[in-house]
């Protein structure tokens, strides 16, 4: 199974995937936690220079060719290989973030992101998360958790921008995407994305 | 106008590059001298996560795009600026290299790498320099030039089969390219490259 999890600044995604992998583990699952950009020592040196503030503007095309950079070395050296091994893949964000951000948020033009992923993408989730919550509310909490990146910076208007490309996104592919109040408490949305992992695949069997 | 140079390792691009710029210089031409990867201060970081040998494996795709977001970043901030100014614009490597290494050397597609080139590059040489010589003996000059790089590190093969694609770029494109015998001196590369430009540019009137 793999299963990407998706929001904009502050929602709670890493509370959930955590909570989330260790009801898996108990439950006997073989998990890889994961992230984007990131996921490995290189990729994650891709997401330093995406993520640091940089003197120099960067251009959107080079920001959307950074994030598939990273992305094609995470799924080459992490993500295919432990599907192959049967594990399960829990991402904190994946290509449904590029056209997010870089679609909704950069206005990029989503045929060509969309071209992208047909080249560089192999592989989807099965079940993507998408926790989401008016931008205001997680804005106010990446604001506590200290500097903010070079996304984080941008301003509201970006983010309404991302979170109407994640809810285009949503209703695009109803089967995958699972949309989650991300104004509840955490035990309630953990309680919910297990009640549709129950659904959706082996995890009530075993 | 924009000159790109192209060239398997050790062929003399640079000594070339230079001197051209000088006598150009003489002639009153406003120049800009530029490399790929590379050519702004972030540009320059993707190339040193490029050329830097990895303690982990570069995925083939994760390189391609890397290079084509330095290459983006190059293009926004540096040649189409200088271009519109009306600058002539000197590039240690440009797009032309993408097919060769990444197409040629380590076999990708090379319709992906068109796609990609007609998403992301706008803009092309109007003349492109290719310093060809045989392999072996570009190698043995880049091994005297110190500790090679994730690229000089490749095998004769490799370079045999980069080669091999700048051949087929020549052939397919021959109002663009020009082929340079490399074997020779630099005095009669230079002497050379300036007749083409006395006659496929204003050089001559100017």
């Amino acid at each position: 199974m793999f299963i990407s999890f998706e929001g904009t600044e502050g929602v709670g995604k890493t509370t959930l995937i955590k909570s989330l992998a260790d009801y898996l583990q108990q439950q006997g699952k073989d998990i890889l936690l994961t992230r984007e950009p990131g996921g490995t020592p290189l990729a994650e040196q891709i997401r330093e220079l995406l993520l640091s503030p940089q003197d120099e503007a960067m251009s959107e095309n080079c920001e959307l060719l950074l994030i598939f950079a990273a992305r094609a070395q995470h799924i080459a050296q992490v993500i295919q290989p432990a599907l192959n091994a049967g594990r399960w893949v829990l991402s904190d964000r994946f290509v449904d973030a590029s056209f997010a951000y870089q679609g909704g948020g950069r206005g990029l033009n989503v045929q060509t992101i969309e071209l992208l992923r047909q080249q560089f993408v192999p592989v989807m989730p099965h079940i993507t998360f998408w926790l989401d919550a008016p931008v205001e509310l997680g804005m106010q909490r990446a604001r506590k958790r200290g500097a903010l990146d070079r996304f984080e910076q941008e301003k509201l208007e970006f983010f309404q921008k991302v979170r109407a490309s994640y809810q285009n996104r949503a209703n695009a592919e109803p089967k995958r995407f699972v949309q989650l109040d991300a104004s509840q408490t955490p035990a309630q949305i953990l309680e919910q994305a297990i009640a549709v992992l129950k659904q959706k695949t082996t995890l009530s069997s075993s």
